[in-house]
């Protein structure tokens, strides 16, 4: 076991602070990682405050986590000393029931092992990315392609899957018009990867002062929410939308603007849930989705992707010690589009 | 000019009495059809009486038609006199818009022009299948297979092809579990049809009396929804859910039934709409999803399918003169399972 350098929260009532936890030793499938930076998710803030219940304590966040092979496993042959590699929001699985087999590991049967704020096949606590190293079962661990700066790559592995994933599911494909919804660390990547699909974007937001910000991540056209205009003048214009939102609203007015057989898909978890009115997706056969993440070979698949196409995240890099203003400033959507702690001032 | 006797509702608050209504001179594309049977889908009710307003009076309900071709335009080759035909729920549409070129008349940007309370190009106001002959352009008519009964084949222009439609664009296959909510006129087809497709079907209904009828109409299982344990014993267990109910239900409690990846279709509009929790479609990426109707080659496609499997409506054969009575028993779901009327009895 090794002692390693965290920050936690001890409560939910607590701010984050310095705290030690224990790496486990590394077994024959592991993957031991130097952890260089962790983006920061806002559920990283529901769950640290206990928002969700259930909240294992202290607990140490972060589930966008870039780094360096520290050390191998004895079965360890994909993965080298120094390989930039990332872990996600999940670091085990089942491995058996229908959806790990499938690959589709997030939706295991009988719950994925979260990289933090969850407990292992042994029961003890895991813990994230806010620290500097992680031991990870090498099924679990992606490869950072060397194009992407790893700062700019955390945030990739849940922002980047959570957008990517269901446009790849439902079948986005060049042409398509996408609207998506709030552009805060989610919206912002589906802006970059719907538009690498070739999708024809639209940001529909309620700030009209992130209309430049949208066009300049790559949107073809912004349009403000507040403006009851916006709606009749998009409405049916959609194949599908990418609702990043967790304030609440109103899903009928969102639905009215997909085309027939358009999909709006549902990555945001309002407190208040919506009501929905059936005539709405009758009458054009319209769908509404959700999706959660992906799987690790489609992480792969979309780290790949983002090489490809030159995609990813905008961040500010902060130290570990300013974590608590960061979550302060994310409360009031004050972050253009992720933080990313460097793992290196919690080093020193 | 053919003067046709008719029941029509000459005014929201009127019973439906008898009436007569000009049918125009077939045009050449024109099939004129005189009607044997016209099945009595729930919408009757609803628009006979103005409930969705913008209601068309005096109104001839009626949209599930079939019959026998009595005289053809002079450009109709595939039909000949005496030939069994049918017409569902819409006569004509735009036939130029992407719905229509796509063979999906139902969702025709310019609307589907419907077969009653509708107008037609001409500005006239369509009449239904409460009449002794109808005049519809041939690329609107189906044509009936021989196995299937007549009178027992009306059902199928709205409620075989509202439950089939769904099931082959969402990819319902042998070995599916469905669930079937509400067994009704909806309901009994979407049980016999998805039997034919080879799914496992359990009917969901809070009547425990319809328990026997559900397993004798092919239903593998029943399960009342009345009683807690259903939803507990069932969670996770359909690929797909057909919700057939009118009455208010929470959509959140069908959606927990589903696997991952599961889809729940509504096909009926409840006047005070549902929450939907965004969780539940998340974390099993879940959709919920609308259908109408089908278009016409899909109408065709499914009667040829349901000759195929010996599928037709279970029905009451009532007169013209019993309709209100009809109509006051359906409110009371007191019948099995499609009230057809005789159009022979308004020719007398």
């Amino acid at each position: 076991m090794t002692l390693t350098p965290a920050y936690a929260a001890q409560t939910a009532k607590a701010p984050l602070a310095p705290f030690s936890i224990e790496r486990r030793a590394p077994r024959v499938d592991d993957v031991v990682i130097d952890i260089e930076y962790c983006g920061v998710c806002h559920s990283d803030i529901h769950q640290a405050r206990d928002e969700w219940g259930h909240g294992i304590f202290p607990m140490v966040p972060g589930h966008e986590i870039v780094g360096r092979v520290a050390a191998l496993g004895s079965a360890v042959s994909t993965f080298a000393i120094g390989d930039a590699v990332g872990v996600g929001c999940f670091v085990d699985s089942c491995r058996e029931c229908a959806s790990c087999r499938a690959g589709e590991e997030q939706y295991c049967e009988h719950g994925m092992t979260a990289t933090y704020n969850a407990r292992d096949k042994e029961g003890l606590p895991t813990h994230g990315g806010y620290s500097t190293r992680i031991v990870v079962d090498q099924k679990y661990v992606l490869r950072i392609p060397p194009s992407i700066p790893l700062d700019r790559a955390a945030p990739l592995l849940c922002a980047g899957i959570t957008t990517y994933s269901p446009m790849r599911h439902f079948g986005v494909k060049a042409g398509d018009s996408i609207a998506v919804v709030g552009l805060g660390g989610l919206g912002h990547m589906a802006v970059k990867i719907g538009r690498a699909f070739g999708a024809n974007i639209t940001v529909l937001s309620t700030s009209e002062f992130k209309r430049a910000d949208a066009l300049a991540l790559g949107a073809h056209a912004f349009a403000p929410t507040r403006d009851a205009d916006t709606f009749k003048r998009l409405a049916g214009q959609f194949d599908f939308i990418i609702d990043t939102v967790s304030a609440p609203h109103d899903y009928n007015a969102y639905l009215a603007l997909l085309k027939t057989d358009g999909c709006m898909i549902l990555l945001g978890v309002p407190e208040q849930p919506s009501t929905v009115a059936a005539f709405g997706l009758i009458m054009r056969r319209r769908t509404l989705a959700g999706s959660l993440i992906g799987g690790i070979a489609q992480t792969q698949e979309m780290l790949d992707f983002c090489a490809e196409h030159g995609v990813a995240s905008d961040i500010e890099l902060i130290r570990m010690d300013q974590i608590n203003d960061a979550y302060e400033r994310m409360l009031r959507a004050d972050v253009r589009y992720r933080f990313v702690i460097d793992i290196a001032s919690l080093r020193k």
